[in-house]
C-alpha cells in the first residue's frame, strides 16, 4: 500500500518538476500557431485549397497548448537552470515538429521525415531542402518557410543574448559589459533585451524587403527572401536558389549585404541606437569576420579573374556566396564547386566558420577562432621568452580558464559531432564528400554541402531516411551551441 | 671606416651565434655519414654500381662536416634555448637532404625534388614514396630507406624526451614524474636518457628482425621492415607495402605487435626495466590508445564481417591497417578504401589521431584528445552544478593552463597547418580528397592517403613539383610538434 502511495508522489512530484518547462513551452506553440494564421489568411484570400492544411495545423497547435495550459493550470512558470536546459532543446524539437504539420497536411504532402527535415532545417534556419518545385508551391507554404526560419533567426538570438550566457553556454558572456549582471535577474532583463532585439531585427527585415522589392522582387518574394536573408536561413523560393537573381549583381549586393547584418551581434545594434555610435565599429568579433570576408573574398575574386571570369561578375558572386557560407545563410548564386577544386575546399574550410556570437548565424562562430589565435600568440610568446605569464584580453576582458575551457569543451565537441554524423552518413553509404560536408553543413546550420548530391545545385531529398534524420539531430545539436543538448545526455545531469 | 668596422663586427657576432648550431648539427650528419657505410659496405660485397653512389655520398657528407669543424674549432658547443629551436629545425632539414644524397646519385636517380621528398618522408618517419619498383632497387638502396627511417625514429624518441620539453613544446612535460628537473640541466640528462633509449630501441629492432625472419622473410626484408616497424615508418620492400604478406597473417600480426611498441611512450619501457614493472600498465596515454585501437577495431572488424569477410581475415586486416595508421605507420596489407565509404571516413579520422607521447609515432598524440575530453567533462560538470572549479588532473598531474593552452595552441595550429596545405595542393589541381587526405597524412606523418592517386595502392610520385614540396614542409611541421618551426617564423624570435 505504502509502496504504491510513494510511486503514486514521485510520479506527481516528476510531473510537478517537468510541468513549468512544458507551460513554458506551450507559450513559444502559441506564437508558432499565431504566425501560422499568416499564410493561413493569405491562401484563403487566393482560395487555395492549402488554407485547409493551415487551418488544421493551427488546430492542432492549438489543442496542445489548451491541453498544456489546462494541466498546468495553476503552476507558475518559474524555472531552475535545469529546466531551463530542458525546456532549451524541448522547445526547439517541438516547435520544429509542429512548425512541420502544414508541410504534411499541405500540397506537397511531405513523407513525416520529409517534412521533419524542411521543419528542423527551416527553425535551426539552416536551409538544406528536400523541396523539388518550390517556385510551384502554394503562396501560402513560400510565406510559412520565409517565416519559420524568421522565427528560428530571433529565436536564436533571444537565446543567445539572454537565455544561453545564463546557463553559461555560448560566447555572449564575453560581450557583456555588466558580466556581473548575469547571475539571477535574467527574467526581468529578457524581456526588455528581447523587445530591443525583435525591433532592430524586425526593423531590418522590413527595410530588407523594401530594399529587394524596390530592387526588382515579386512583393512575395521580397517578404521571403528578407526574412531568410536577415535570419540567415537561406530558403529561397526558386530551386535554383538566389541563381534565379544571378542577372541582378544589385539584389546580388542587397542580398549580401542583409546576410552581413544578420550575422552581427545584435547586442551591438541595440547599444549603437542607445547612442554608443561606434559600439559596432570597436567590437574585436566584428573586426575579425570583416577582416576575414575581405582577406577570402579577394583571394577568390583573383582567383575567378585568373580564370578568365571578368572582374565585376567574379567579385558579385565571390561576395555574395562567401558571405552566404560565412554567415551560415546558405543561398548560392552559382555552383561554386565548379570554381575548382581549390574553391571546393576553401568553401569546406568557410562551412565551419560561422558569424558573430549573439546574432542568427551558427557555426564555430568567428570569436572560437580568434580566442584559439590569441591563446597562440601567447603560447609562442611564453616559448620565446620562456617565463612569465603572458594574460591575454579579447574585446577588453581578460581570458579567463573558464572561457578557455568552454572553448576547448565547444570545439571539441563540435568537431565530435560532425565526425559522428559523417561516419553515420558514410555508413549508410553516402560517400566521402557527401558524408563529410553533409554533416558540417548540418552541425554548422549553413545548408548546402559539397559534391554532386548535396552541393549548391544538389538536393537533400535523395538522402536515406536515416541520414535525414541523423542530420536533423546535427542541425538540432548545432543550433543550440552543442553543449546544451550534451548536458541533457549525461547521466550527471539527471542525478544531480 | 668605423662603419665598416662595425658591420664587420656585426657579422663576426652573428657568425658567432650560429656556429654552435652548425658545430652541433654537423655530429649528427657524421652519425648520418656513419650509417651509410653499412649499405655502402652490402653493395661493394654484392660488387653493386650502388656503391659508387654511397661512397660519393659519404664523401661529400664528411667534407661538409669537416669543413664546419675547421671553421668552428675553438667554439663550445653550449647552446640557449633559442640556437636550440634553431637546431632542431637546422637538423632535420639538413639531415634530409644530405640523406637524400644516394637516391639521386644511385640507380633510382631520382629528381633533386622526388629525392628530397623520399629522404624527408623517411626522416620524418612519414612513409610516403615516389619510388615505383622498389623490388628491384639494390640491397643498399632498400637498406637505407629502412635506416633513414630508423635514424629518423630515435631522433624523434630522443628529440621528445630530451629536447622539446626543455624548450617547454610537445607532451613529455606531462608524462615525467620529477617535473622539477627539466629547467636546466637539459644536456647531462640527455646523454643517461638517450643511451637508455637507444638500447631499448635497438633491442626492440632486433627482436623484431629475428621475429620475422623466423616468420619467413628474407634476411634483408627482416632487417629493412623491422627497422620500419619499430620506427612507425612505414617504407616496405615492395609496391604493394606489407601486401606482399598478405598470405602470411602470422607476419601481419607480428608487424602490428611491432609498430604498436613503436608508439608506446619509450621512458616507460625505461621505468619498467628500473623496476617499475607495471608503469606501462599504469599509463593513462596507453589505457587511452589501447581503448581506442579495441573499439575501432572490434568495430570494423564486425562491419568486414557483415559484408562477408571470414572472421580471422577480417581481423587480421583490419588490426593490421588500423595500428598501422594510428601509430602513423602507414603499411598497408589490403586497399582499405575499397572496404566502403563507412571505411575510408574512419581511416580518414584515424589519420590525425596518432600514438603516444614520446614514441616514434607521429600525429595529434592521444593525450591532447584525452585532455580536450577531460576539459570537456570539467566543463559539463560546470553547468550542471553551475558553480565551483573542478579541477582535472591527467597521469595524477594536475592540468595546469600552460598545459591547456599548449594544447590549444598545438591543436590549433596542427589544423591551420593542414588546412593551408590542403588548399595549396587544391590550388595545384589536386582533388578534394587527395588534397584533404594528402594534406593530413603528411603532416601527421602517416604516410597513405585517400582516393586513386594517394591511397594505400597509390604512389606520390604523379602528384606536382610544387605539391611535393608542399608536402615536403608539411611532414616536417609535423614532425617537429608544429610550434617548434612556427616560433622559427615569428618576427618576435628573431627580435629578442
Amino acid at each position: 500500500m505504502s509502496r504504491t502511495l510513494r510511486l503514486h508522489r514521485q510520479v506527481i512530484e516528476r510531473a510537478r518538476l517537468w510541468a513549468p518547462v512544458f507551460k513554458a513551452a506551450s507559450v513559444l506553440w502559441l506564437v508558432l500557431a499565431l504566425f501560422m494564421v499568416l499564410p493561413w489568411g493569405v491562401l484563403l484570400i487566393e482560395e487555395d485549397p492549402d488554407a485547409m492544411a493551415f487551418g488544421l495545423s493551427i488546430l492542432l497547435v492549438l489543442s496542445a497548448v489548451a491541453l498544456t495550459w489546462t494541466v498546468t493550470f495553476h503552476v507558475p512558470v518559474e524555472l531552475k537552470p535545469w529546466q531551463m536546459f530542458v525546456l532549451t532543446t524541448l522547445s526547439w524539437v517541438t516547435i520544429s515538429g509542429f512548425a512541420s504539420l502544414p508541410l504534411i497536411l499541405g500540397a506537397p504532402q511531405l513523407s513525416f521525415t520529409n517534412a521533419v527535415f524542411e521543419s528542423v532545417s527551416a527553425i535551426t534556419t539552416t536551409g538544406s531542402t528536400v523541396l523539388v518545385g518550390i517556385g510551384d508551391l502554394s503562396d501560402g507554404l513560400k510565406l510559412w518557410r520565409g517565416i519559420m526560419q524568421w522565427l528560428g533567426g530571433i529565436g536564436i538570438i533571444v537565446m543567445g543574448i539572454a537565455i544561453l550566457p545564463f546557463l553559461k553556454v555560448g560566447g555572449m558572456r564575453l560581450f557583456h559589459t555588466e558580466s556581473s549582471d548575469w547571475s539571477e535577474k535574467v527574467l526581468p532583463r529578457t524581456g526588455g533585451i528581447a523587445k530591443a532585439t525583435l525591433g532592430v531585427y524586425g526593423s531590418i527585415t522590413v527595410l530588407a524587403m523594401v530594399s529587394y522589392w524596390l530592387g526588382g522582387m515579386a512583393p512575395l518574394d521580397a517578404v521571403v527572401h528578407a526574412m531568410t536573408s536577415v535570419a540567415t536561413g537561406g530558403f529561397a523560393n526558386s530551386d535554383a536558389s538566389f541563381g534565379a537573381y544571378a542577372q541582378s549583381p544589385h539584389l546580388l549586393w542587397l542580398a549580401s549585404l542583409f546576410m552581413l547584418c544578420g550575422s552581427l551581434p545584435f547586442v551591438l545594434y541595440i547599444r549603437v541606437l542607445r547612442g554608443a555610435r561606434m559600439a559596432l565599429w570597436r567590437d574585436q568579433q566584428v573586426h575579425g569576420l570583416l577582416t576575414l570576408l575581405t582577406i577570402v573574398c579577394l583571394l577568390l575574386t583573383g582567383w575567378r579573374m585568373w580564370l578568365g571570369t571578368p572582374p565585376f561578375e567574379a567579385l558579385t558572386h565571390v561576395v555574395f556566396n562567401v558571405i552566404s557560407v560565412v554567415t551560415t545563410t546558405g543561398y548560392a548564386s552559382d555552383d561554386y564547386t565548379l570554381w575548382g577544386p581549390m574553391a571546393t575546399v576553401a568553401f569546406f574550410y568557410l562551412t565551419f566558420v560561422g558569424g558573430c556570437s549573439g546574432s542568427t548565424a551558427g557555426g564555430m562562430k568567428i570569436f572560437r577562432f580568434q580566442i584559439a589565435m590569441l591563446l597562440l600568440v601567447s603560447q609562442l610568446r611564453f616559448l620565446i621568452h620562456s617565463s612569465g605569464v603572458f594574460a591575454s584580453r579579447y574585446n577588453g576582458q581578460p581570458l579567463t580558464d573558464e572561457i578557455t575551457r568552454g572553448v576547448v569543451a565547444f570545439s571539441f565537441f563540435f568537431f565530435l559531432t560532425i565526425a559522428g554524423v559523417a561516419l553515420g552518413l558514410a555508413l549508410l553509404g553516402l560517400d566521402f564528400i557527401t558524408a563529410l560536408s553533409g554533416a558540417a553543413t548540418a552541425v554548422a546550420n549553413v545548408g548546402p554541402g559539397l559534391g554532386d548530391i548535396i552541393g549548391p545545385s544538389g538536393n537533400f531529398v535523395t538522402l536515406p531516411e536515416a541520414a535525414k534524420w541523423l542530420l536533423c539531430i546535427g542541425m538540432l545539436m548545432g543550433r543550440l551551441e552543442i553543449l546544451t543538448v550534451l548536458v541533457l545526455l549525461t547521466p550527471m545531469f539527471w542525478r544531480r
